[in-house]
């Protein structure tokens, strides 16, 4: 870290830097400029608060240059971490992985139709909400364990691995039981606890970026998780707020390159809450392959406009069939290749 | 709420949009326009989940007529919400109400010599963390059930009433033992989970502006705790996240009097965390009175530069009490009065 | 328009708006409803102000139900307009469109360099500024008149169109004698007068897309070109302002595919200054394309490294040539396909 | 400036970082760190371009240490500058100033009227555009050259000072015939030439902060104009862009503080266009006298109802009343007094 002094500083007040950093157990380094002095602190682990530097009198400010996080990034570990689901899909290798589902659970019927119409169109893991965290009281909460039942039945059936939500601590274990993947939402993404606990069950979890989230927040956040000894996390951009109101949220598609530049992890997209807008899901969804993203997570509901939460954003399956189309194509652009399904490989078997 | 139709949208399609809320069990009324038709949607008692129109063939767009929340809205209840502490201060009347302390329970030391200062300047309600949700899994995360204790040493010692924060469902009971208001954080504005167990503590709730909540949602959150049969809920603007990085948030104050216009609940500011630079504390503080608060909470620490955490956001105790000074005059000039302390009333029996 | 009533709004009330809105020359529909009433506008012709209603006594809000554009918007032109430059390129049709070139006019040598680079790599249009809006007042502004003719001497030698943008009213007509297509930039997206005389010389004008515009503001700026009779806009979306420090901007890709639904007029990406990082330019170019952008628009140096401005966002030649033969399979998977370019046509012997 | 290296930068990587420096001509000066190394940048006058050192090779940032402007920095001149108008008002001073008027010039009964209510309230500022510039050009413009007259003939009438805007280069001479300040736009922030001429006039003129400026942005716009000579530059705060709807934009009062720390000029509020609504234009405006404002700018129309303009947010001249009286203790609150006003001085017998 450099502790930036005001042009005027006294030599008092960068002593009482250099005492502070020392008493916090760091080297300090005075470095003179032309203009203004600054203070190197040397040895920084990620641990310094810089807060308690920057409130001492002649500080301008402090600069990190050390990253806060640590176990995340690249220069921890310099290749791609793979994250390897039970009916084989891997995520974050050459090959390019669907998830698709509709928002949430609603029957067995629904779900096992679109379970069988995503699998047919090439997805490999399949999506569905049984907690749904909703923004008003009032709105459908989701089935509960009875919809992770449902998932369940689903994946018997076809063979596809399973992601679903959790959204509090104590109900990680109960989705774990049931899920592939555990899935944590963007408004939980500084849900500490809720990190930790997932992060305690040793299972994949793909934690999708808070709505207003830094990408440093963002691999902040999933250190939470690997802090708990699971590397198994898949990040996903699903937007970021905006000031613009034609689409729900703005996906910021750069985050996937930025994040790959700083991360082994793999990242995912998901065009359908990043516009909130049917007719925008199959470009952006397009356009978030060719930026570099390790796979999508879309919602696609056999009927969306009888969907309980988030039809308008959900795809009809011709739709999603004519994504996944492009999508090959686009993969091969860049020395990639989408997965090729269950369907071809025989899959489905349990 | 209204749909409103594309300029070229069929009568089919119209018909429709009729029919799809009809089936969702409310009334439909289409409304020929100049250029467009819209449809009336009748009796929406807060629960029509839009999604579903909006994605329907030759719709523009649904636009909410109706508040989406209720139990929180003036238009349910027209006077101010008074939220009462055993200690006598009361939050949302005509005084103004100061709650103070440090950032995080460090010592028994720190607390109680914090805990002196701030009432002698005016405070009513002591802050102070015990559970503390970072950003970096390797930063202080506060002392737990024994910051609780300290806390309530405090309160016995000098009268003020308690707020501190719960960050899980499951500590919530533990929190709701110990404290006289708890604190839901700005991160953890949309964890529902954590919202109806604060709701069903029946302890008065002090809830954080989420980083880049919008107002409506804000107030939803609110409506997850009155839902629960609790009314003692406090907001507290403070801050949202912005593009310029010379203050750590941006203290939207005009969320004050349009809080006001729209709830009957109590809304307080807290200049530390809105700005997170100490020299900014005081005039955000003074203008947040002005602009109608009922309250503010600010951090206080003994000796800032030695804080665990956010010191560069803490008062030193004799700037918190310039600013009680300040707020007192400008309190006065909106026909409202600084709530006049503890020491004054010869509180702090116990 | 719908001028939304309060719940409790007085007949009173509600009479006095009916009153100011056939005052104002249009007609007057009361809609009650279940909670509160709302007064249809009806014959809005885009030139409403709905502040002057807004202020009313008993109104809640007053929402558009007309969009405030009218010769930009799809609904006024059904079929997309194909901007046509001299050497043959068509801009909204079929083909992609490649435009290339340094930030800045810096040399003769460097300018022809990068001209040659560029086309050989398949752009037909040479970018490159000759007077520059600079941040800071002592940054470098271009090399005027000059750099004009240095453009004008590589479109002689290489047949490429030439873009460059113009920074006021007066200098406008400068431009034009120049160019084939005039820029104006994202900080003067709001710059009226400019906007004008930029239509009234009848070339083709790129706009580009405000630090912060919302997509309406873009079009209503669009609006302002059209209204003096000049059809040859092509819009630019090149990055809007950001909480994220790790780009320069956030580039909205979304924004291409809503603003194709809104508007007739071809649409292009500025991944260079989008992104402001040199590694981020070719995922996302490619990005953009996949979104369904008509072209893009991209900083390509001779050497970057040595560059008068915006060195970090230019590409290396070699860079540019390596997404270009990305894009074309991309612009295939999605039914279009890139400009051939002006090598393999034969075309800009000069 | 820091040029921090990735960690496993290359010493010909942090060589060639060093020859680009001194090749810039500026000192270069290598500081190894634990991690990582770092290359300070001595002797930095402001001019530097990172663009061109960030992207090189191994670099991960660079690190502005110097602030990018120069003569409107407190370090260049400790003690504020005071703005003075030739009827005597002082900006920037002990007192606080209110200027108060119409959005729009629309008739002279209307200017006269609205000058005489707020000179009698307490301005002495008289605010009002001749030329306007509207979001969509079928909006009204402004009188032009009419309106100048009709302000000037206020002026005589009343002995307020004049204000108001000018839209582009070519218009400046005009609106500084009769104006005591020219405004520069919100829109026209990064409008370097309208900058340039305006400063060139030697006249005051008042800056508005752009709709998504930077704190350090809206510093260099002011640079624009000291660097033509001309150091009588008021700023104004007057909202940016966010993603709440309830508002029309977040007034940043906090930018109040941080601007006079760090710059000498003085600094003014808009409450009127800072939130878009009349009801909250005045806790605003306390709020912004209590946060530091040197100064309100404030829309007061006779009958706001039928104003051609920005209506909804135009104060009665009554609630003009009020906030000045307001504003008056809370300004004794913070050792400073408004402006007695000309009505009380006996000013204005034009």
């Amino acid at each position: 870290m450099l502790v930036v002094m005001k042009h005027n500083a006294s030599e008092a007040a960068i002593d009482a830097v250099v005492d502070a950093i020392q008493d916090m157990g760091y080297g300090a380094r005075p470095i003179p400029g032309g203009q203004r002095t600054a203070v190197g602190l040397i040895g920084n682990d990620g641990r310094v608060d810089k807060a308690r530097l920057e409130g001492m009198e002649g500080v301008l400010e402090c600069i990190s240059v050390t990253q806060p996080y640590k176990q995340v990034s690249r220069e921890w570990r310099e290749e791609n971490t793979l994250v390897r689901l039970p009916n084989g899909t891997v995520i974050g290798g050459r090959e390019i992985v669907l998830m698709a589902g509709p928002c949430a659970v609603e029957s067995e019927e629904q779900i096992l139709t679109a379970a069988r119409q995503v699998r047919a169109a090439g997805a490999t893991v399949l999506r569905g909400g049984a907690f749904k965290p909703r923004t008003s009281p009032y709105s459908f909460q989701g089935l509960g364990e009875d919809g992770l039942k449902l998932l369940a039945k689903a994946r018997e059936e076809t063979g596809m691995a399973i992601i679903t939500e959790a959204i509090d601590p104590e109900g990680v274990d109960l989705v774990a039981e049931y899920a592939d993947v555990i899935q944590i939402g963007a408004r939980n993404m500084q849900n500490y606890p809720l990190l930790r606990r997932a992060g305690q069950t040793g299972k994949p979890v793909l934690l999708k970026r808070g709505m207003s989230a830094t990408i440093t927040e963002f691999l902040l956040a999933a250190e939470y998780i690997l802090a708990e000894g699971n590397d198994d996390v898949i990040l996903c951009e699903r937007g970021v707020r905006s000031f613009d109101t034609h689409t729900r949220n703005l996906l910021d598609l750069t985050a996937i390159p930025v994040v790959k530049g700083l991360s082994h992890l793999p990242i995912v997209a998901d065009p359908s809450h990043g516009t909130g807008l049917r007719s925008k899901v199959v470009p952006m969804g397009r356009a978030a392959v060719a930026a570099g993203a390790d796979g999508l997570i879309v919602e696609v509901h056999p009927d969306p406009t009888r969907a309980l939460s988030d039809g308008a954003q959900s795809l009809y399956p011709e739709q999603f069939t004519e994504l996944v189309e492009q999508t090959r194509v686009i993969a091969q652009a860049i020395g990639r290749e989408l997965h090729p399904g269950l369907a071809r490989a025989g899959a489905g078997q349990g």
